[in-house]
């Protein structure tokens, strides 16, 4: 990895950013991503029913599997805003398309921030122009920066990839702290990689990939209306274009997971208000559904992450919550550990919760669940809940 | 209604409280409720899979319709205590039995408290035969005040009841302010009377009314391991006992209803550190289950409920709620309010946030949603999430 301040984008990517006072003073606001040859693209879109306007769009466009350009507003979701949220969000990628020259529907857009507020076209029409003909001048970096909301950094990551001779760049960036939840957050990620790779073959990547990183975290278990995923991939790093059983794409897909895993962990970090990072790891159950609604009911329970947070050993909650969650299994067969402390054995107390306390004062925990039923497990990572996270939330709009 | 700090208990109930130190020093922490005569008893239980010990003796035991006494601690659960646990509660209710020349298994047991730390038996046993020998030196709120755990005040309703020429009384008491769920909260409630009723007519009732009043509560989504509802109807009041068809049934009905409403409205109002009522009434729904969805996604989400703690009118949170609810919809036909003040209008921002901003500084809001796809709608109470709910659980057990 080079310097991760100003980190090497793949080939044929270019950015700019522009202020288009949608955020307060001052904020950068508004970004484009740039292809210089077309590229294959696929993505991921949130399954809340609601679906903001530039989501609809997108979903559409992605059926062609090709695109130049993404362009993203954060401080305005563009959601629940009707007809003319559809109108805007095609004038916008209009605006870009024209000075780049290309198509509209080359153009993706996205849009992140306050629902239920109409974009202030007459400040994004004139932005869009200016991002385009601009472009080139801005870092990925920049661009992270651009779109964040409630974050408190930007996320990026970015990774070397050798594909049958030829290296290349995956690298991605995300943003997301609150209404976060499973099947996708409130959560804008884009990645670009200079690797060729077959359409098909990105789309089921993408669908496999956020089905063990984005899709198994959670923050506080409202999944928003915005959350989209986009990968571009223009093939200038020269490989021949990788298909699911060509050589050198298990190698590609293990970097290109460990690229959308570590945004995820990225997005966790930055959970609102949180003070700790909260691993949850259930095995031994009977089938994979069993151990995702177990350690999503864990990672979802408030009274589990407060007691978390203050570096209380209070096991009953998880057992509760497990109790709750659907999956099945025997309270009297189960152990739970924090980190390594064994603090439940068969479903009683291990009369080890000083030793759990002294643990928990880190700031990373792992609660592993063992339900001695099985041989499946499921991971998700969550954090813990804080007066801040009320803070921020309550002030969100003021 | 008589004076409520010193309420006429419905006849031949009597009540005793005793300090046992499994709370704190100088707080009452057991205590007894016993009918003179054979009540018909009905119940209703957790239905969390991870049962407390006392729950599943209470639901083997209420298979017989009848009982004289519930003994009930607070400031431990007894739940995730195995057989011991089963033991203890046993034991508990044979110490009280004895005293009470009765059999020990007309005794109900009830627990609320922390989760998997064992009963300190050396002082629940001899506490049970106290509370046998001074049994009537206690009132009723005596009672709600001894099963507190994070409750700020004592929750008790009575109401006096007519029925067919004889006057009885219905009262009511019940705890609970945290891990409050749909299905049954933390919660324990415990509802007389003297009013004859038949044994399936009662079980059938409290199932009933469970539906619309404990079951529609929500604070923060945590299902507990010891939520009980048990109601003893000892007959006193002379009345030939009440079957589902007979005369002035409905009349019982109707109050008995408002009694279980009631105390499910204070376990809202004193929501860990809430400072104010939420009512979420969805309307215009398909059928009842996608209201109930809708409704609960709403009372549940973190998000809505921190914004309305903030007075701020972002309407959006519910939209992406009721996005994510189940429920069927259509965002463009979507109605919402905050008290009378219509934010949304089909779909769309009405122009409407500072007037509904003034209506949110009201520690009782309404938000109600018409979904404008059915006839159906549900009621759920909530509360809102504030800085308080986070530090009352991050220090519980400190």
């Amino acid at each position: 990895m080079k310097n991760s301040s100003i980190p090497a984008a793949p080939k044929g990517f270019l950015f700019s950013t522009v202020e288009a006072a949608i955020k307060k003073p001052g904020k950068k606001d508004m970004a484009l991503i740039f292809s210089e040859t077309e590229a294959v693209m696929a993505g991921a879109f949130t399954t809340n029913s609601v679906k903001a306007a530039p989501v609809r769009i997108c979903m559409k466009q992605i059926g062609s599997g090709t695109g130049r350009a993404i362009i993203v507003n954060s401080g305005n979701a563009n959601a629940c805003s009707g007809r003319q949220g559809l109108r805007d969000a095609r004038d916008t990628c209009g605006a870009a398309a024209r000075r780049l020259g290309i198509s509209a529907s080359l153009v993706y857009p996205c849009s992140t921030g306050v629902i239920g507020t109409p974009l202030p076209m007459e400040r994004i029409l004139p932005a869009a122009d200016t991002l385009a003909g601009k472009i080139g001048t801005a870092n990925l970096i920049d661009v992270a920066q651009a779109i964040m909301t409630t974050d408190t950094f930007p996320k990026m990551v970015h990774r070397k990839v050798r594909v049958n001779g030829r290296t290349g760049v995956i690298s991605g960036i995300c943003k997301g702290a609150g209404m976060i939840a499973p099947r996708m957050a409130t959560m804008l990620c884009f990645i670009v990689t200079d690797i060729a790779v077959d359409r098909q073959t990105l789309s089921a990547l993408v669908k496999d990939s956020v089905g063990h990183s984005f899709n198994r975290i959670t923050i506080d278990g409202d999944m928003s209306t915005n959350d989209t995923v986009l990968v571009m991939a223009n093939g200038l790093a020269g490989n021949r274009p990788l298909t699911r059983n060509a050589a050198g794409f298990d190698a590609f897909k293990e970097v290109f997971n460990s690229v959308m895993y570590d945004l995820s962990l990225l997005v966790v970090r930055d959970g609102e208000g949180a003070t700790k990072l909260i691993e949850v790891l259930v095995r031994g159950a009977r089938n994979e559904a069993d151990a995702e609604k177990a350690a999503f009911a864990i990672a979802n329970s408030s009274l589990v992450k407060t007691a978390i947070y203050g570096n209380d050993a209070n096991w009953g909650r998880i057992m509760c919550s497990l109790g709750y969650s659907g999956a099945r299994f025997s309270e009297e067969k189960t152990d739970i550990y924090f980190n390594r402390v064994k603090v439940v054995k068969a479903g009683l107390t291990n009369n080890k919760d000083a030793e759990a306390t002294v643990e928990l004062r880190s700031n990373e925990v792992r609660i592993t669940v063992d339900l001695h039923a099985g041989k499946a497990s499921a991971k998700v990572l969550t954090c813990d809940l804080t007066e801040d996270y009320i803070r921020i939330n309550a002030e969100y709009r003021t």
